[in-house]
């Protein structure tokens, strides 16, 4: 069932209106990273509450107390409450969660934006509109608000094709602290999320500026902190250099067997255990619309792993990653210091995909790295041990919500859409798929492009994708019935 | 010819007078690192050079204008002037030049001294007498002063056994700036320097706490950075993980290449260019008073590279040895950043012993690290380059001046001395080596102990080795005639 046109026409006929309304959102400074701006993130919300309940919605701010530091100290500072909203609740209709977040990353003129405030939306002739959370996350909820109006003012929500439930929260920017305790609640018999069959997440881009994407997996991640100690103070490198065993040699010893030039992961079992693509996935990512000039493009320089494609995507998309992140205790300016560090710790990380967890990871990790200080032949002492792990999460793409938004995105955009998966990690798509019960349920369907700049200077949504985009929400949404009719079959 | 007793029995019986002066001289904040403190570095000097003319030594205070930063620029600080003085011009004898310096370290109490006022002499009933510079460079200075009140006061300058010409700095702790070309003028016909024979400089240490030392060695330094860039700006470790040549992945390879655990370098002709010991050379290192519960005391744990007290102390004293002291442009705080730094630099220096010169080294350092590079099969950028360099210097033992110093030695301390070099660098002993033209003329005559903690809290010289050392002082001049007639049948 596609989209009926009185709708694509009345997103057409209202779109300066819809642009309006995302300026109006743009210009709420809602930094959550700032305390100084935590009214700001709150009124945002509050914003967002009244412009549900204005087409319809029944909502609910839930509050999320005071927030807390990394040490679990009250820090007297008020979270941002949590907007819940449901309509509909016919048991002949799915249920569709949306989740979408109305926080943003700072952002200063003197950072280097190209129009005079960030929080001013700015429309240029090119279609770009520019401005702090245009395109992270408020063009993608405000689509949302878009669809919404459109059955409240044309339709007088008399048929909306699903159940909807929404959870917008206004934290994602800063850990999203409280919200995996909201959900899960919700989740449960009585809650407002009780009965979801699937959720919808538009929170990342597409792969390019030319091609829409539909996006069904993520890296999950395992942080480590791997330290090496000896002296019990720092020496001098003059009186104690070839005395006594370093540990930054030690630790850059360990540090180097951790990873190879060209990516791959010599820690054994890493590599090994995720499973080589079938041709028919080879295939999948051979139609993807990406060249290396656009890595090249992405990154300003010409540093590739690979000049195939496919062996790109793949090292982003399906294949776990560790990179080096820095090491503390050790000399980081540019002073010529000559000292011999008493204690220095590495810090890297590695993208994981299935079937490596965390814990999976970890496992392997420790031991190799125990193995190679062992062989060191060293006196100092070593501790590896992981900081902090997000599990991947990949969905199979037959399911009806991906159908559905693939059928979607044809109709609307006339294109086959890429099929991605990301490389880094949306810790909250973990949260629904586990509180939904199974990855597949979760679909992340991107609005804006490649070049969006999400957490840089002059973020920018097109103009077209926010238009269209909205349409393809709404679309998919009436895509979802013959789907899941279909996926019943 | 040994000192005569009326030397000795002076310095015995004046002791109390002496570290009343040592006290005297402590008071002074001569922080040379503290612009606050320069009038306080210029009052010490002025002192010193009034203490100098109060036991008849003819002086002069060369200005030498403002101190210049890094850059070169006029800082608007007048640097503290040096003190040239001079006595004796007998051609029939050795002229001596003597070199201290005025300046110290900074020291607060709330650094951790025990005692209330670092600036403060405490005496202390175990002898120590505590407070900054007592032992760098105040100590060793006063007992030069010391020696020359004895042949003011109670032999009137009748019988000095040589020439004298002193040479006192205070900007020793802060880079020495300007005295270089005081010191090449200053021996140039018509200088103060001129026609000097040997150079004697006591300001280093002992190896242990237990026997006197001499010090005919320093290892020279080298200084490197290796920067690795690739991307335009940092990436996103999510998204481009295993997609691009990551710039610390290279620069870990690079130093881990530099150095093995056991402390030998794998560069190419550093090791193997330092000819083996010989069987004498092999002897004299068994006989230092070292132990590897020393090197274990020192570090505050059990991390030689060996259990053997020989090859340790060749580790120090006569191989080179590379230290890897950190990474500019990578994470060094605890935070879990997982970004993948555009450009990195690594630090890492190498202490040089002959024939190795910072030349030398930095053709065999940038040769392999080029070659390690050029291998890695990396589309990364790398750079390698000394950042500042400094001569090695060793002297032969058999000049007159080292014969003197053991005579001088053996005669007040009854004991054989440590034949020492030392693994750090002392620039100005290289500065003086090449102003006389010859390393072996330069002398290293430490007065302090291996624990005094010379830029530490509770720095200390003991009671006994600035008396003690004040007679060694004395009697080195003395055994200097008879050494010198000896060197030349």
């Amino acid at each position: 069932m596609p989209a009926p046109k009185e709708f694509l026409d009345f997103v057409d006929k209202n779109a300066d209106k819809f642009i309006q309304r995302l300026s109006e959102a743009v210009s709420y400074q809602s930094v959550s990273g700032n305390p100084d701006h935590r009214q700001d993130v709150i009124n945002m919300s509050k914003w967002m509450n009244s412009q549900l309940r204005g087409v319809g919605i029944d909502t609910q701010l839930v509050e999320l107390g005071n927030q807390k530091d990394q040490d679990g100290n009250d820090m007297g500072i008020p979270l941002p409450p949590v907007v819940l909203g449901r309509i509909g609740n016919d048991t002949n209709k799915k249920t569709v969660l949306v989740y979408g977040h109305l926080d943003v990353q700072p952002a200063a003129k003197s950072d280097g934006w190209s129009t005079d405030d960030p929080f001013k939306l700015e429309i240029f002739d090119n279609g770009q509109l520019v401005g702090r959370g245009a395109t992270d996350d408020k063009g993608p909820v405000l689509g949302w608000l878009n669809v919404l109006q459109y059955h409240y003012e044309a339709n007088k929500l008399g048929d909306l094709p699903v159940n909807l439930r929404f959870c917008f929260e206004a934290m994602e920017e800063s850990g999203s602290q409280g919200l995996d305790n909201v959900v899960k609640k919700e989740f449960q018999s009585g809650g407002w999320f009780h009965g979801t069959d699937c959720v919808s997440i538009s929170d990342n881009y597409w792969l390019n500026t030319r091609t829409p994407a539909i996006t069904y997996g993520l890296r999950g991640i395992a942080y480590y902190k791997v330290t090496v100690e000896g002296p019990a103070k720092d020496l001098h490198s003059g009186m104690f250099g070839r005395m006594v065993h370093e540990p930054m040699t030690d630790l850059i010893k360990i540090m180097s067997a951790l990873v190879n030039v060209d990516g791959s992961i010599p820690v054994p079992l890493i590599d090994s255990l995720v499973p080589p693509p079938t041709e028919q996935e080879a295939d999948e990512y051979k139609k993807l619309d990406y060249t290396v000039q656009d890595l090249d493009e992405s990154v300003g320089a010409s540093i590739g792993l690979s000049d195939d494609k496919v062996k790109l995507l793949m090292g982003r998309m399906r294949e776990c990653s560790l990179s080096l992140h820095g090491i503390e205790g050790a000399s980081s300016g540019p002073e010529t210091a000559t000292v011999i560090p008493a204690k220095v710790t590495g810090k890297f990380s590695i993208r994981l995909v299935p079937p490596l967890t965390p814990d999976e990871a970890t496992k392997r990790i420790t031991e190799y790295v125990q193995y190679v200080f062992d062989n060191l032949g060293t006196k100092n002492k070593m501790n590896c041990r992981m900081i902090d792990g997000g599990l991947p999460w990949v969905a199979n793409t037959s399911h009806w919500s991906y159908v559905a938004a693939k059928a979607a995105t044809e109709a609307v955009w006339k294109k086959t859409p890429d099929m991605t998966r990301e490389g880094g990690s949306i810790p909250v798509a973990l949260t629904f798929a586990d509180a939904l019960g199974n990855n597949d349920g979760v679909l992340l369907l991107p609005m804006g492009r490649g070049d969006d700049g999400a957490h840089s200077t002059n973020e920018k949504i097109d103009r077209s994708n926010f238009i269209e985009g909205t349409k393809l929400l709404g679309t998919y949404l009436y895509e979802i019935p013959a789907a899941a009719a279909a996926a019943k079959n």
